[in-house]
């Protein structure tokens, strides 16, 4: 599946003639997801490993927390008007409880968070709905690791590089060494891609895991790292304030402006050693 | 209501002494919106001008088109966990034809694009539904006035000052001069409380006026310029393909990788003179 797009594009730098030139571009597209046939959400994503983010969106929303949950999932294909087929539809058989969760979530305008910025809008509701408690011992970071690991996202990222128009999200072990790293348009998706992609390597909860994003911590981030059991969450740009108040009740690690060469930890620094 | 929140932090340097001090993070609460007392979406936002983006967001989402279809806002108080009062839900009374549309919204999984990122995922739908087509002639803008819009732009967040972790959204006229700038811990919010400004003053649609934004180009940022009536939109990052698809059939002109000295433009050049 295309993940680039090329469009002639016009550069123009005041003073000069402008330049006429292909530009390669990061691909959007809607992806429908659909729980046992019937409509659960729809998101704007970036064409690619769309398994792995149905099936880690599905952890964020409680549906999925573990393989067996998720026996198989199918591409539904459809006609662009064009005529050209989309693969722009996937369906998820989910069993278990999860079930009823789906259901539940279909009837209600608050938990669709296809995105992840419009779903649970209460701290209480994410931090009692994990099937993984994150443990206060287990997992240590050495600081050297934790601050090497944006570059090693960046040096994973191969879509940035050609579009410049994409984020990231990295899944490394305490060693700093990576287990999956997936890029998309969207931040959560890119976080989705790589939880989806544990679980169906049957990994959940990812407790011994450190989970690297490109971009800024927000509540819904956190809220992410927390369903998959993930205990420490790093962000290149900041925190938000709702970001550091459910990471310090979920018991997660936080932290921001991790730059190469130094970074915060705004929640349970413990784990950085 | 306050945007800025104190937290303690403990800075990082590999080799030094961690170094405890206090942070200014941007606050991102919920944000619940109801239309004619039920419940429409919730939001998370950075509080502050909670009225420019509830009625930015119903401009975005086709319930609200002009100043006389929202004759008024309230904010519903409540009680938080700790006894504090809390002003994170806003009641919008609605008049005319959006009362429907917002009826079916409700209704309805596809459209409960609180972010902006779930919604209406069809182009065609997006492009019948606008009030205000955005004409092929009218406004022209210098290249100069758009090389030098984010500069301006920044120079304008306060927010980002302090905190370094918001987006930010300008309307500026073709002289480069800015109507209002507002920040917001997410890219669609910004944009959202921008409009809605305009949209509470009367001046929708916003024919004459450039839309700046601090991040990427993604299809709902155009959705919501296209809402909007605005003709041209500016993005100091990357666009997507279905933003430069949708600008393309919208008739907007769509400015990307807009760094001060030079910027792209993949869609209707002609505006740039």
């Amino acid at each position: 599946m295309r993940a680039i797009a090329r469009r002639r594009v016009r550069t123009v730098r005041p003073g000069d003639a402008p330049r006429a030139r292909e530009d390669l571009l990061a691909v959007e597209e809607p992806l429908e997801v659909r729980v046992n046939g019937s409509r659960f959400s729809v998101t704007m994503r970036t064409p690619g490993d769309d398994f792995d983010l149905v099936a880690g969106f599905l952890v964020s929303e409680g549906v999925v927390a573990a393989v067996d949950d998720l026996p198989a999932m199918r591409v539904v294909t459809g006609l662009a008007a064009d005529g050209e087929p989309t693969f722009n539809i996937v369906d998820a058989s989910v069993t278990g409880p999860g079930v009823r969760a789906a259901a539940d979530r279909a009837r209600t305008l608050y938990t669709t968070s296809a995105c992840g910025v419009c779903g649970l809008a209460s701290i209480d509701a994410v931090t009692t709905s994990s099937s993984y408690p994150v443990l206060p011992v287990g997992l240590t970071v050495p600081e050297a690791v934790v601050a090497a690991l944006p570059d090693r996202l960046r040096a994973a990222q191969r879509l940035f590089d050609s579009t410049g128009g994409v984020h990231a999200a990295g899944l490394f072990d305490a060693g700093g060494d990576p287990l999956v790293v997936r890029e998309d348009v969207g931040r959560h998706n890119a976080v989705d891609k790589v939880v989806g992609h544990a679980l169906r390597e049957g990994r959940l909860p990812l407790s011994h895991a450190v989970l690297q994003v490109s971009g800024r911590a927000s509540f819904e981030l956190v809220q992410k790292a927390r369903m998959a059991g993930i205990p420490v969450l790093a962000a290149v740009s900041a925190p938000s304030s709702l970001a550091v108040e459910l990471a310090q009740e979920a018991g997660i690690t936080l932290v921001g402006f991790s730059r190469g060469r130094s970074f915060n930890i705004y929640a349970h620094p413990h784990r950085i050693v």
